[in-house]
């Protein structure tokens, strides 16, 4: 196997330090995608979080950005300064250095993109920056890699997790906008200084790079409409709901005859579409374009391992460009050929999950507690149970039975209990039951 | 800019036809991408589409497959034969030729891909296969190298279009499965054999390949649990609805201390969540991993264009690999650098949208009447009123009123009037609404 690729990265705290505790928690799952391991070897911080959960026993740390852009041994930059300025400047200069770049940094990409990308250009260098956009979810590569093919319509997204909180909570509560923002604060969902946020200007960033990997135009975040959340009042989030719609915060951008509309604004959907269904903090890019038809991608759009989790990404499409040979492209299963390994593949019988159990009965006292003394003998226990009245004359009842978690061997020996009760008819009807709550 | 790259198309029926459709229509899009042209100079095919909207002009025709995967001119060759006997063979053979193969074959890599794979590794060549999952959704590229820096812990996906129509429709008009699936196969979404799609097999092919990707283990088709939606009743969809839940046909793969489960089998999802929600033939797939935690994307996981759509991604992506110059890297904003375009961005003032507005009047005879006469010579038309009763003794009502699309000059000179009208006071709401439905 290769040398490891050595990373340095510029900033410690949410972002920074969730970047460098997924590498080193996945090290191994990550090696086995990119061929080669991929380790933080230097890093820039002012202070860092006593509490963090990863290791600096092996990182070289700095208070001096310089220190990590100009170190022959650094391969790639993570960029985490955020802002505009210094953000600026160390990027150049690590560019000038040779260096790739990964980013996180919206507002720098938007403002400062096009002349960053001429010097990456002229240095043969890659910037990437699918955390900036997003969080987590990988909608950069999707719409600039995945849709290739297409021509894009138009992108409507919720891409600011503390504006989407805010509308979500004002609906879902009844509270008023200011109080939720408060709240907002409080959980860490919004700044002290939530204009960024609430004022439309965090979205206007984003909504400027889908703009121009959508259309190919150069970014022009001086031209996005931007309009936030405060004026949203809670009446409006009724009578919206009463009329089938639901606000949402969107960033908007779409190509018509007469040139792009790059729009950020609160907006009304159809309760019925499934952006309008895309609560809280999370994010979803909804694309529609003229060969595969709408397409949605969502996950968390903030926070220090989905935004890690990006930029964990970014390293490793980069460290695929780092040599050319054909094993280092893109694994056919994703992770390198010599690295697949042989997990048992699980027989069903040993499958838990819950279950929906349908039976037909004769409405006879006593038939159900022998049913539910079955399943207690199986350690099955029961979640909801309902009993429909028999039809006017009938004598069978059709039982439903909601279970808890349960291991299917355990669950068959139960059934067949039951088929065989005097007062249950014909088989049971079984279909399983998720949670999909992580 | 470097010659086109060539491609031998296999099988000219309705992914092959939406294929060369959408490399023809959007070949000027697709070069400003890829950096170089792609163009499809061989098809083999036993009879064309009379009716086909793309030209064979420039193609060579032929009916021996051997006539595409042997000539010496074509650089990528794309599968669309089915089935996995004379697939097995052909791809094989194109890989023994040193071609790359694209390929939207299921069956084929879900049966053989293990072989395939090697075969390719051995030649140094690609083997692609985005099509295959989710038709058009780029699912395989997100979980792949999107969520390169994650633990997978499950993937949950609705892979089955023609399941998902029929379970549908069954909740929502209250059908019974036989007929729903009569009128599956009359739309074209049902097969006159429906066995793949409803007996779960189509699905267990997808969820092979998305198991082997998540988890990093070898594709093993046989071991998958095999459940279709054939014993589903309109019963058990009600009594589901009843509870809080949703029938959906799944499949699941997750990761346990014991080791991997790959089922695929009706189940009950809170109807709260997204996946529940996905409706009609779209598909979609929700991911838990550790950093990101849940994603989900979601598109058209069938049709000619849509599954066009990713086998053009994958053309794209190969090509890329074709020469290794920075230059042929993906772009940073998805188009080469040259080919940025500089379409004007639309001022707001010129940009169309639908408005929900919010006024308060005071109940007075004739204020709404005035009202709807301004809106009228600004020819805004009106798509619904609400006006509220008055608070007990109280002199003001508000009325709420959805307009139809106007230009937002027209509806800012429209409201300036409103605001001027006696008997309105205070500000007019105004907040943008979108139908999204493309």
């Amino acid at each position: 196997m290769l040398e490891p690729v050595k990373v340095g990265v510029l900033g410690l705290g949410t972002v920074g330090g969730g970047t460098v505790h997924v590498l080193q928690r996945n090290a191994k799952e990550i090696a086995r995608r990119a061929g080669r391991g991929i380790v933080v070897s230097h890093a820039c911080a002012k202070e860092i979080n006593q509490t963090h959960p990863y290791s600096v026993d092996d990182i070289v740390l700095t208070e001096q950005l310089t220190d990590v852009v100009n170190h022959p041994q650094v391969d790639i930059v993570v960029e985490l300064l955020g802002g505009t300025t210094i953000a600026r400047d160390i990027t150049l200069q690590a560019i000038a250095n040779g260096k790739h770049v990964v980013t996180a940094n919206k507002a720098l990409i938007a403002a400062h993109g096009n002349e960053i990308f001429a010097a990456a250009q002229e240095k043969g260098v890659v910037i990437a920056f699918e955390a900036a956009v997003g969080g987590g979810i990988p909608v950069i590569k999707a719409v600039r890699e995945g849709l290739a093919g297409n021509q894009i319509d138009w992108v409507a997204g919720i891409i600011n997790g503390t504006s989407n909180f805010i509308l979500t909570e004002m609906r879902e509560k009844g509270s008023e906008f200011s109080d939720v923002l408060a709240q907002a604060q409080q959980l860490g969902y919004a700044e002290k200084d939530p204009t960024f946020d609430i004022e439309g200007i965090d979205a206007a960033h984003k909504l400027t790079i889908l703009a121009s990997i959508a259309f190919g135009i150069p970014l022009q975040f001086d031209k996005v409409y931007k309009e936030g959340i405060t004026k949203i009042t809670q009446e409006d989030v009724q009578y919206a709901e009463e009329l089938g719609y639901r606000i949402k915060h969107l960033g908007i951008t779409q190509r018509s005859e007469k040139g792009v509309e790059v729009r950020v604004h609160p907006t009304l959907i159809s309760n019925k579409c499934l952006l309008a269904n895309v609560e809280g903090v999370m994010n979803a890019v909804l694309v529609e374009s003229d060969a595969l038809g709408q397409s949605l991608y969502y996950g968390a759009g903030a926070g220090a391992l989905p935004t890690g989790s990006a930029i964990v990404a970014d390293l490793v499409d980069v460290t695929r460009t780092l040599t050319t040979d054909p094993g280092n492209r893109v694994p056919h299963l994703a992770f390198q050929q010599n690295a697949l390994v042989d997990l048992p593949i699980l027989p069903i019988e040993d499958i838990e999950t819950a279950y929906y159990l349908r039976m037909t009965a004769l409405d006879k006292l006593g038939v159900l507690a022998k049913v539910t003394q079955i399943l207690s003998e199986q350690q099955i226990s029961i979640e909801a149970i309902i009993q429909k009245e028999p039809l006017c004359g009938a004598p069978h009842v059709s039982v439903v039975i909601l279970t808890h978690k349960v291991v299917e061997k355990q669950l068959n020996q139960a059934i067949q209990a039951i088929e065989n009760l005097e007062g249950i008819t014909g088989e049971i009807t079984r279909i399983r039951l998720e949670i999909l709550d992580g």
